[in-house]
């Protein structure tokens, strides 16, 4: 019982003044976001929230070659996945937006390169159709990605939104919300060398997508476990460019040992392959739909890309997609869904398919706040991209489990 | 004074409405753990603190070879030893606790491969003799180091405790407290690999802890600064076993270079020596006591450790112990302390003794919150392990004087 | 309106009640500090803030050699520059203060060595007059630097004040403000490698500054956005020696690649040269004066800096200034200001100096806290220090936006 309930039930203080004291605490809580602070003036509010994604996972290997040498080791991994603290409000006016987020799991041994910062940006809202946008963000690129890690339907992202998407990056938006949000746009432009990695050359990245919400607003948020009394459509596309110099550090999805551009590179043959230390123009595109109601959900992505050598003229192109359904067997508690991915890192080459199908079950016991995940994985690579790279197709087996909470 | 002091003044709120407002405030401070928020629901609570140790040490090398390419290098230097910001509370039910500790102290130049993270974890509590927690968290072995580090009697850990204990840990843990604390257990399941560091094969770890305290729960805390006026007494017993790939990147202290691992295998000649590459079982036993009482206080522990190299069949032993005591000739306030620890990291080899004589003088200001701490220690180490190896044995100064305040 | 509002014009609390009710708010936020908690006790107290320097910046180089090979290199780069959480208060008692810098733009890609820390300082007041200061701070060394970088009058430091200062140190400070801030002094022993970097041999360095103010304290901020009504003087001198040992591993500023120790040394020829191995001696010192008026301000600092090898006694010289002037065309909004900056990173050579002249103009939305500054600099560099040493001078170009953002 707070003072101002006292004081109301005794009649101290009217009605009235109960909601007007009490419409903006000045300390209050906000579930998925934490504490909330907000100035006696209320031009400045600051919420201070955590997330914890606490996992366990099991590989097993497919040992096609299982030589003492060539043996694949299985892996047995507790994981701290993603350990973020975020702050998010706005400051001087309402219109003037921040985030800040931290995510502490970065700092691994052996270190990694992605740095702690990940959306990290002020964000000037002129109209709710026109607002402007400055600082780090996730590139606006892959519906998937664009959703919060701890809004997905599965233990994790797609194997083919992994390969597709280019992650973080700093730059400029103008983006904004049309009709109440049946119409989302944004148009950017990036440095273009990913996350918490800055530009040393003057090539940079452009980014823009669309999407369209014929029955109103959707949020990014898998799994319908908001049980939608109506029907939900969300259709989106996007496209990207980019200009990277190969010898530059970067810290672009699709670039790595994850991306498309990473795996599918290799498997050209020396004279039809891009070189390190050309220049690189890529152009990505993407589109996507997702479908929720009475506790169904399902959605579904497509990616082209196509990495072009400045010097060698030579070309990659590579395409991939995934589509997932889920369906609660408890009405916002229990979930069973599954996952069908599908990657080409290479369009020109033969055996270098990368397939992943994936079954989980939900326990959402305060929707995405609190919930415990488990999912099955069969990844098949065929035999170009196997372990050890042939001579035959590997299938391997994982499994995970993962407690989140968002607080 | 607060306006719900004012009130119960006034007569505008009873007695008892002013015990059931103030109650739980949303906002108040708690000595130890920094400020507490807690959500208007009560279902929420965060305390947000920090801690600070500031240090000034003076290390006097023995030069047991001073030509000029073999003098010792003394230091003198100022450190940020420890600087942490911790988050703890509980989310979504009282059950379900939360624990977040970020020492930033460990982003240095040249950079440490620790990470930043060191406690971080969720626990469910089903009974208070039946609790599960998963997360990162210092593996329940070696009293001292499970005793938080701001809560030492020395300026730092005992070289004994630092050279067995495996450090922090991801993984999962069963733990209780039986009849009010009389006896507390875990047993717990951890990668194996040590802070921030997550398995890439599937070795994985395990430890398991007992403590009995015939006069009830004693806490892990250094020093009798409370002037326990019942005599309290603990004694505990651990274990832990863990295989790791002599390859393999690790955090674990008792692998590094002042672990009995590190120290004592390159001490064997090489037909004898664990190789490089080769997978070890190591297992490591404590015991320790600890008695508190008006002002004194005296504590110990004993260790021993084994590793087989699974390839070579070497196997190397070691073992070690501390023993500590203090008075405070100024009752919570003025202690002097002194503390012998002896290492033998090599127990098949001679003249490898590590022995360090310590003696502490300790203003405690408020408790372990905020304290002077002054020590001075004799390292006295056999030649076999002495600076230059040999021919002699060393004996090295060093003075080390810390400011330390939780807040 | 709060509740001690309504409860006031109600009349059940008094005026003074109001007064003794809200003069210390358990929850406040301050512009410039951020929320601001205190204790019921009023004995702890800490604010949180935050600082976002978002920047774009476009550099125009001079090619002087535009081969193929020696082209140089423009960059558009799209940067968070400074990324800060701050933590100031105190705790046990006011004299106790403490201040918490965490700079998140410090984990980057390609990983930097500066580590996240900046002031980590425990300071206690005996006195105004007499203060100690423990821990990691600036090194109060150059007007310019010991200006919060959220204080400029330009989008960043000047050239020279980079070139000069040692940066960050940890080390025992005695400080204080006498007459009112007529005069502040202050006197401190440091590690001497810089920030998060700390000593493993005896050398340490030394620090001292003083500064008059013949019309009141002046505080470390740029630019007369307060429009002074009556004028403000400061004139301050400081001195720093130190000790480094070439190979040490440091994070010194003079030493690296922007300081004049690291460009002007390895202009001596190969017999002059302080070699790598060697301790050097350095010694710097400085003079500096600011004056304000009614939204004029001027700036001006001069250094010298001479580093001597003890082995070989070789010895480099350096010099360097900068002054810089503004005003405001908008009173406290619009500010035109100039900046003309010198280096001579190596006195016995020619064709060494680096000049920069730079203008700004700056829209001041809430003083310092949130402001938008653009910046053209032109950037000289005489032949033996520009773009491929030579053979010709450049003239570089390069425009910055910065928004900043205190909150």
């Amino acid at each position: 019982k707070t003072l101002e309930d006292v004081l109301k039930e005794k009649g101290v203080i009217t009605e009235e003044d109960y909601k007007a004291v009490t419409r903006s605490k000045s300390l209050d809580y906000k579930l998925g976001e934490g504490f909330v602070f907000t100035s006696p003036d209320e031009k400045f509010r600051t919420a201070i929230g955590s997330s914890f994604q606490i996992r366990y996972a099991f590989m097993d290997l497919d040992n096609a070659n299982n030589t003492t040498a060539n043996k694949a080791q299985d892996s047995s991994r507790f994981e701290l996945r993603r350990i973020k603290l975020f702050f998010n409000g706005y400051a001087f006016t309402r219109d003037l937006a921040f985030k800040l987020v931290l995510n502490f799991a970065n700092s691994q041994n052996p270190p990694t390169t992605t740095g702690l910062l990940e959306e990290t940006w002020m964000n000037y809202r002129l109209l709710d159709e026109a607002q402007l946008r400055f600082g780090q963000d996730k590139v606006q690129f892959g519906r998937q990605f664009i959703t919060s890690s701890t809004a997905l339907q599965f233990v994790d992202l797609s194997v083919v939104t992994i390969a597709f998407v280019p992650g973080y990056d700093t730059g400029l938006m103008i983006h904004g919300k049309i009709a109440g949000g049946l119409v989302n746009y944004n148009v950017a432009g990036y440095g273009g060398l990913g996350q918490n990695t800055f530009r040393t050359t003057s090539d940079n990245a452009f980014a823009a997508r669309l999407t369209v919400n014929p029955f109103g607003d959707v949020k990014y948020s898998e799994s319908d476990v908001e049980y939608s009394r109506k029907p939900l459509v969300s259709l989106g596309a996007d496209f990207f460019r980019d200009t990277v110099n190969g010898s530059e550090t970067n810290n672009l999805n699709f670039f790595g040992s994850k991306g498309w551009y990473g795996i599918g590179n290799p498997l050209l043959s020396a004279a039809r392959r891009i070189s390190t230390g050309e220049a690189i123009d890529f152009n990505t595109a993407g589109i996507d739909a997702v479908f929720k109601w009475l506790g169904c959900s399902a959605q579904g992505e497509y990616f082209i890309g196509q990495a072009d050598g400045q010097t060698t003229k030579n070309t990659l192109r590579a395409q991939g997609f995934y589509t997932q359904a889920g369906y609660f067997v408890i009405p916002k508690k229990l979930e069973f869904a599954a996952r069908y991915a599908y990657l080409d890192p290479n369009r020109d080459v033969a055996d270098d398919h990368w397939i992943e199908t994936t079954g989980a079950i939900s326990w959402y016991i305060n929707d995405h706040n609190l919930k415990l995940v488990a999912d099955y994985t069969n990844i098949h690579k065929q035999k170009g991209i196997s372990f050890n790279n042939g001579p035959n197709a590997t299938d391997d087996r994982q499994v995970r489990f993962q407690a989140q909470m968002v607080f």
